[in-house]
């Protein structure tokens, strides 16, 4: 969350499933209630390197993902973890996300 | 592995738990076999360098890891997924990471 700001509130489930079906298909609500995207890469630089430009978005958004880099491979992880759940700060990270990764 | 090259056999378990012992205490095996080790950092940023760091050596090794970044940590995850099990080159690629973060 940005620095200083006390964190917004959870989504109510409706608006939270709503939001998630207007990020687009790729992603989803794990069983943790965490906002979760997987994208393919060619390969582990290249995962790498979408894992740094989303680093970036995240610092300057001052909201975290988890970042899982495998060989071919980035999941994103989304929640705020302040909450206990999904928040506009992690619905902002991943449309920033989706944009970038187009 | 090494391009062009046939993966080497898994460790049996008495060598392979010699050889997490001889990593270091922070080293273990988990549920799933894999070779795993969690580094705390101040930040995400931090924990984020220090992912590129390791990316850099597996890179070199050209065998990977997967790397689970978050705020103030990062999991690194080793196993040689061609043969389902951790092999020669899991563990030296381990021993770098642990070189490197000292």
């Amino acid at each position: 969350m940005p620095r200083d700001e006390r964190p917004p509130e959870p989504l109510d489930p409706a608006s939270l499933a709503q939001a998630v079906v207007a990020l687009g298909p790729a992603w989803s609500l794990d069983e943790a209630g965490e906002l979760v995207r997987t994208f393919r890469t060619p390969d582990f630089a290249a995962a790498m390197a979408l894992a740094n430009e989303i680093a970036a978005l995240a610092e300057a958004a001052w909201h975290h993902p988890e970042l899982r880099v495998g060989w071919g491979r980035l999941t994103v992880r989304l929640s705020t973890h302040d909450v206990g759940g999904v928040t506009r700060l992690d619905l902002d990270l991943a449309a920033q996300v989706e944009a970038l990764a187009g």
